[in-house]
């Protein structure tokens, strides 16, 4: 195993100029790197240039690391690079309902996300909830008021520099993060809003689904920020409902979407599929 | 064929109340007509009954209308009878993109549409169309600025009244029809709306989308009322787009979408598939 | 509560003749019975009628059963009454890849599906699996050789007796069931088979539709019969894959595509919305 | 004009080994040629290697060609490089089933796809036929029976030989290409068929797919091989159906997937996304 070459993810972003994938793939190929699998995207409109390489290198993550480094320095660019199949740490935070928590939770143990759920979250109690976690994730249960709001949240933080949480997820959490703790999780913290949106923002997005009349339904999985449903989108899916649905028939029908739409968005950003254009996600998808 | 049944659509709405199934059924099978097909809902949050019956009798239009009559007055009942076989008058609107005009007289021809599309009005002339409509649909270039506007449209009126038109469908028609106009076309005028209502609403919906970063764009077929973009939605469709879809990009994906949404919803318009119920629809499907 | 009525679903088949929804209409509303739901299907190839009514109904089971009878016999039905919140017992089979089995339980657990799992059947070992299920629902190992087959299915057949199972669930259960074990769960036992079908039959579908270079992958199930990946399809659902995808990748992606249509042809089953029709079904959707 | 820079689209495959990325990025970046859109992939089974690259360059297309042959031919590959504006010759074959070549020419008059229709040859008179096309198109009755099929076939070479077609589409033609005729128009010859394949081959695909029971039904675009029904597959997609659908709403509902896939094929044709890659093909999606 010892000779076998590692694969690394390189994802990048920068200024847009002639003669960066040259530079890039030229960088590499001298460094005895094979490209197993790249995508770019020239933003036309604002001068952006956006690259997610995957290859195979002979030596450690510091030295390619060290490697890479100048190339990057030369064009100015945003970048991370890292072991394709090191395996992040995840923080779930979870309300009442829980199948997306559940749904993850089940995926990270078959391993087809290759991530370490290094806790969960609730404002209810773990009795409250259907998922019948491993006993070796820890549950963390943070009920909240609003007088405890503050507390609670500083508690929230707590846990997540804990566990040292490269990614948090919004598993259908009821609350609202301040703006202070959507700064500071800005990149790393994905939220599933129940509703295509920009459609029905806000509160009861079924509901309001059902008043509309819509004839689909829909989720969508996006980046938080400070401005509540409107950071950036990452999945989004949609659904057929007929004039025959209660509110509670899309609730139902909606669980599917959710679940199917944020695994989706958790998985891309485990893999480095996601960078950041303004108020937009790049997205490269496998 | 003077032996043959003739076929019938009956659609009809009233309060619900207990046996009224029982009691059109009834009204069928004494008469010897036999139900074919036949869909219903019971609307529990304003107690409001819907049906849809296809049905054979060996009585004319008139007679088969007669005999259901008090059957209907029982019940105080909202009804259509109809031949299902009947072609019904339609007029065509159209702006400058006549994708979906195009595919609406495609389908007319074909007899996959049961209509006789009786004209089409645009207020650019036919040069600037790219559709080859058949030289026995007649054209109607109807310019209009905001000076014209109350003229232009009493003259879109006349037409209508002319051809006795059954449907006005606005396929991306480009002009807002004045609250009057939407009184007088109430249930009787489609447009496509070139988005998932309601995101989007108002003008230029794929560069919204495209702003907002959205990862499926969508358009939605409905009814026209004075309220512009909130009137009830009759179908809706979606597909997936990427980052690097530029505006223009969508405004061709989306043709596709919104040929046929809107096909969809002329042609459940056409088979008497659709009642109104307050803002919203009520759809029996094929 | 003791005065609220209670909720039945009625589903039928019989030879179509002129009057049946009247009689059956009539029969319900003489009883003082409401009609919540009805859906009804002619088929004019084979001259069969297919019916299926939720409706409401102060009598209990057994005096709305006997009810109905005399109706049903006068036109020959098959026919079914049940309470529409009964809860069903069922089995559920399964080998090493336990993603539809977990996925069922969740959904019994949080009610979505009414069903009582009353045990889970594998020809792998418990601590084979990933599923985390509910302490309370018994687990059977039954390994099966060549050598062992005929014994295995004998005690596999025990315990749908002893369970008294209504509905078997072969959730990726990899063994091939003998003709008279597939004739004596005829109707109560559904598959999932991992692909659309007809396409890709037999063993290993995911690798013949990557060597045959399809772009859509997709998912079946299905009524099991003697004649294997031929019995009566409930439910089918596709997504689109790419050149880029490995077998492993068809693996993974169709995963999700097995547990959602697994689900819903378990649902319709639990809620007497399918009915054989010769080697097809007739599934009236919510 | 004369100072903008053209912007050309190179594909290519070759063997796969390291630095073949930083030799073609090289290559373009040292003639000053800006990459606008690239995309790869490597089959790690077969270890062969294509790519698509659009990018602008200061030179016309003689001199571009001549600057990347040595690159190329370093690796031995298979390539074409072309404006990518370059409006294709293409020819369209049908037979009475019109929908998908009305659809072609609409799309082509619109400009949506970059192609010159410099044909429309079917085996059924002009009269027979639905389309409306442009005047300008020349059509080509070309009647076949069996004794004349030989001769038909001949005459149809002359014809592609003629307007030295770059792409003939069987836009619903269902007369079998003899296996010469297969050969010589290997990789540039589209069929659509109307069954999701490998499901249905072979003739009647929807009254196949309604015996059979499907709950979707679906539409394959692929190049035509001497192998029928069994050529590398571009484009497929599918639409639900139900138990209701007679053999003919499967052919009326089958023909918006139909218009749709081959279109889609075509795009991608004309955009030289396509590669074939053995009977599979690489689709480098838009």
């Amino acid at each position: 195993m010892n000779d076998q070459p590692a694969k690394f993810t390189l994802k990048l972003s920068c200024e847009d100029r002639l003669g960066i994938v040259a530079d890039v793939a030229t960088t590499l190929a001298r460094a005895g790197c094979n490209i197993v699998e790249a995508q770019q995207y020239d933003d036309l409109e604002n001068g952006r240039f956006f690259m997610r390489v995957d290859f195979t290198a002979k030596t450690g993550l510091t030295d390619t690391r060290a490697m890479f480094g100048p190339t990057a320095d030369r064009h100015d660019m945003y970048w991370t690079l890292r072991h394709a199949d090191a395996c992040r740490r995840v923080l779930i935070l979870v309300s009442r309902f829980d199948h997306c928590a559940a749904d993850l939770l089940y995926r990270a143990q078959t391993g087809e996300l290759n991530m370490n759920v290094t806790g969960v979250v609730s404002n209810h109690p773990r009795s409250a909830l259907n998922l019948t976690a491993d006993e070796n994730v820890p549950f963390h249960h943070l009920p909240v008021t609003a007088e405890t709001k503050q507390d609670q949240e500083a508690r929230l933080r707590e846990i997540i520099d804990d566990v040292d949480a490269e990614l948090v997820v919004l598993a259908r959490y009821m609350q609202i993060l301040s703006e202070d703790m959507a700064r500071y999780l800005r990149g790393r913290c994905i939220n599933i809003h129940h509703s295509f949106l920009p459609g029905f923002k806000g509160a009861r997005p079924y509901h309001q689904a059902h008043t509309r009349g819509v004839k689909m339904i829909g989720a969508t999985a996006h980046y938080v920020t400070g401005d509540l449903d409107e950071g950036p989108i990452i999945a989004q899916a949609v659904e057929p409902v007929t004039h025959a649905d209660t509110p509670e028939d899309l609730m139902r029908k909606g669980r599917d979407i959710e679940r199917r739409v944020l695994a989706r968005a958790v998985s891309y950003h485990l893999q480095d599929r996601i960078l950041l254009n303004g108020t937009r996600t790049v997205v490269f998808q496998d």
